[in-house]
């Protein structure tokens, strides 16, 4: 194989061959390819795409450019839910331990936030103790105990996919629907799952901002899964308003665990209820979408979802105390209040910019090398649809810095549009792939 | 500037402004920016073009990335040709000492050979000491000497273009119009010109093959020339066979003295004239163009070009015997003769397989560090549209090498068309930017 020759048939339009795209990813990982020729590889193919098998077998080649899991001890069905990323969405908290507490086993291994969104791993760190770091062995250990566990990409698994990630950022080729697709798929590919949930995003707060190109995403993914041998569904749900009504990261976390407690936002929930159905769908345990959903709702008013929550925190070295203490948590010295200005019906909370916001005062990360402030962040009083009084707060601000919380002040304010009209509630499922057969 | 940001506008299709051009190139030159960004940018720009005002901006930015020369003290127009490069051209040779005989001042920096194409350097490399590397002050000496001088690109010009060639040529970005626009032109305005004439090629043998994309090519040369203050011609000229007869570094020195001598092909004679007709007239010598070939033409009969040819071999350390006695340049050890197989007329003789076949016996490189045989080559004895009898020498090898000189038998045999019907000849010069005015 000849770099620049490949490139040339790329930037040309011409598909490329399976044995081409494994020699690439190979010698790219082992270092034999230098950066340049990959940065321009991946901007041909955001021009010219790669078609269904093309990449299928980027991802085949990624997912075995390193270890992969060998969960086969294991009795439980395998079974993962990922999420393409947004604002407030702390899902992965609480559909894991739905899942593991009814039988799954889950090993997630989640991302870190990057710009406006937030990431698992950030916001389990804010529990003090909380290690996201373990060994493989540690993660078998963790998982044999829990039935689920929650950890940071390693390096063993899929380390084409962690360098090619890297140069993408910082050559603006991240964009670009097969590339996430593969991305995504050859780490949870490399996990040994049975099934994998998907819940991909789109508004504004979403990496993937269109209801179309969404969809085109959710089912690269879902083809990719069966071409790999695995079961796959995805969900296309709202991200044009943040998830739940806390964005930062130990304000996320008091919400995950109080949707374990069945006081949980509506949206949440009902985000959480359908990708844990799902889940269990997948794994064979319930026939019908109906019996998982209440399954999903029984794990949570018996108790047994939180239970696992506190174990697996217990299990990774966390204070299992903050799921009755939210005390334990760290708290931010200053607080400030967004109120409505007038009387009306709340239209947008423009998620991008609350999640920027949020960012701003120190829950997310501009740089791979910014630290996280845990404490900090914002929660929605409101959401869309809700009637507002004049001066009635819409948003709290939880701050460390004085400055941070003026400029975010600021731009918390430009996010949020009132309307004197009433206005609908935004629909939060948009589509599922595959399309479910009618009563499905 | 942020490197990233400034590949997504790029890449989104929006015009990048004149400081951030600047500031790319100079960070880049420094090594500031890596390879791998600029690579992404690079393949951006082959999508989404460059328009006029971002394309006289990269030339300016790359023209500014070294030393420019300072000719101020010669009292002559200073006028430059380049050819965009083709098989068998060589009319620089010829061009570049009449032009000097005439009175211009020609401070020639040249290309060297690759793929199935000649280079100067390459040519004039063949003949027994002729020194192409200079320093800037020996070219300055040189030039003082002769009126014209004839070297390679050096360290101190426009090093941002040699980075980013060479970049090219490994991304798969070299066929970018206004990339190559402002790689050639950023050399040419370092050298401190008046007036520059292009010789754009066309045709298979050449990089540009289609016309309107040698137009176009042209066009936006002429518009950077324009933007810059330099006055610049061009001609678009055919490729589709080679230029002349010979093909290979000495064999093409030997057609090019005998040019000067008055003997030369007609396509090559018509070519130089025109091309060096542009050059007195960009020059303020004549006043149009018929009394400027009429020049070209009296130069070459009173002997002035092929003395000024012979001084500046010997200015610049070569062996000027060369001009009366061939036997001083190398020659190869075998021949071979491509016949015509059946009666008829030359319909085809394919530039750039033709290219290759010199390339193959040695004329040329494949890779950069390929070592060129001077001596070997081939010389066409029919031109598309001459009669042939069948058994009858088309085209005569020159060889070192028994193997090479077999295969290049055999692609010169396929690079030749007989056909039984007449064929006409093909047109020569197609094309003038800016299109004179009727009469012109």
């Amino acid at each position: 194989m000849n770099a620049p020759e490949l490139i040339r048939k790329k930037r040309d339009g011409c598909a490329l061959e399976r044995g081409e795209i494994f020699e690439f990813i190979e010698r790219y990982t082992r270092g034999e390819i230098p950066d340049y020729q990959c940065a321009a590889l991946l901007m041909a193919i955001f021009f010219r795409g790669l078609d269904a098998r093309e990449t299928v077998d980027l991802t085949e080649a990624m997912r075995r450019s390193g270890q992969q899991l060998d969960l086969s001890r294991f009795p439980q069905p395998k079974i993962d839910k990922h999420s393409t990323g947004g604002v407030g969405d702390k899902t992965s908290l609480v559909v894991a331990p739905v899942a593991a507490a009814g039988g799954l086993l889950v090993p997630m291994i989640s991302g870190r936030g990057l710009g406006h969104t937030g990431g698992t791993l950030d916001k389990l760190e804010s529990i003090p103790g909380f290690n996201t770091r373990l060994t493989l062995a540690e993660f078998r250990g963790v998982l044999g105990v829990c039935g689920m566990a929650l950890i940071g990409q390693t390096e063993e698994l899929a380390p084409a996919d962690r360098k090619l990630y890297a140069l993408r950022d910082v050559t603006a080729t991240v964009e670009s629907i097969p590339l996430v697709a593969a991305s995504i798929m050859s780490k949870k590919l490399a996990e040994d799952l049975d099934g994998l949930v998907l819940d991909v995003k789109t508004g504004s707060g979403a990496f993937v901002q269109k209801f179309e190109q969404a969809r085109e995403l959710a089912a690269r993914m879902v083809e990719i899964g069966t071409a790999c041998g695995i079961s796959v569904r995805a969900l296309i749900t709202d991200m044009s308003q943040p998830l739940g009504n806390a964005v930062g990261n130990a304000l996320e976390v008091v919400e995950a665990i109080e949707t374990l407690k069945g006081r949980g936002p509506q949206d949440l929930v009902e985000v959480s209820r359908e990708l844990t159905a799902y889940m269990f769908m997948l794994g064979g345990l319930e026939a019908t979408l109906d019996a998982a959903r209440a399954r999903f709702d029984s794990l949570l008013a018996s108790g047994e979802a939180l239970a696992k929550f506190a174990q697996v925190v217990a299990a990774q070295g966390g204070d299992a105390r903050v799921v009755q203490d939210y005390s334990c948590l760290p708290r931010a010295q200053y607080e400030d209040s967004v109120v409505a200005p007038e009387e009306g019906f709340v239209a947008a909370l423009e998620a991008r910019a609350l999640g920027r916001a949020a960012m701003c005062l120190g829950a997310g990360r501009e740089r791979l090398d910014s630290v996280i402030d845990p404490a900090v962040g914002l929660v929605l009083e409101k959401k869309v649809g809700e009637p507002v009084c004049t001066g009635e707060r819409v948003c709290a601000l939880y701050a460390n810095d004085r400055v941070r919380l003026a400029h975010a002040h600021t731009m918390v304010r430009s996010a949020i549009a009132i309307s004197p009209e009433p206005v609908a509630p935004t629909p939060l499922i948009l589509g599922r792939v595959p399309e479910p057969r009618s009563g499905g």
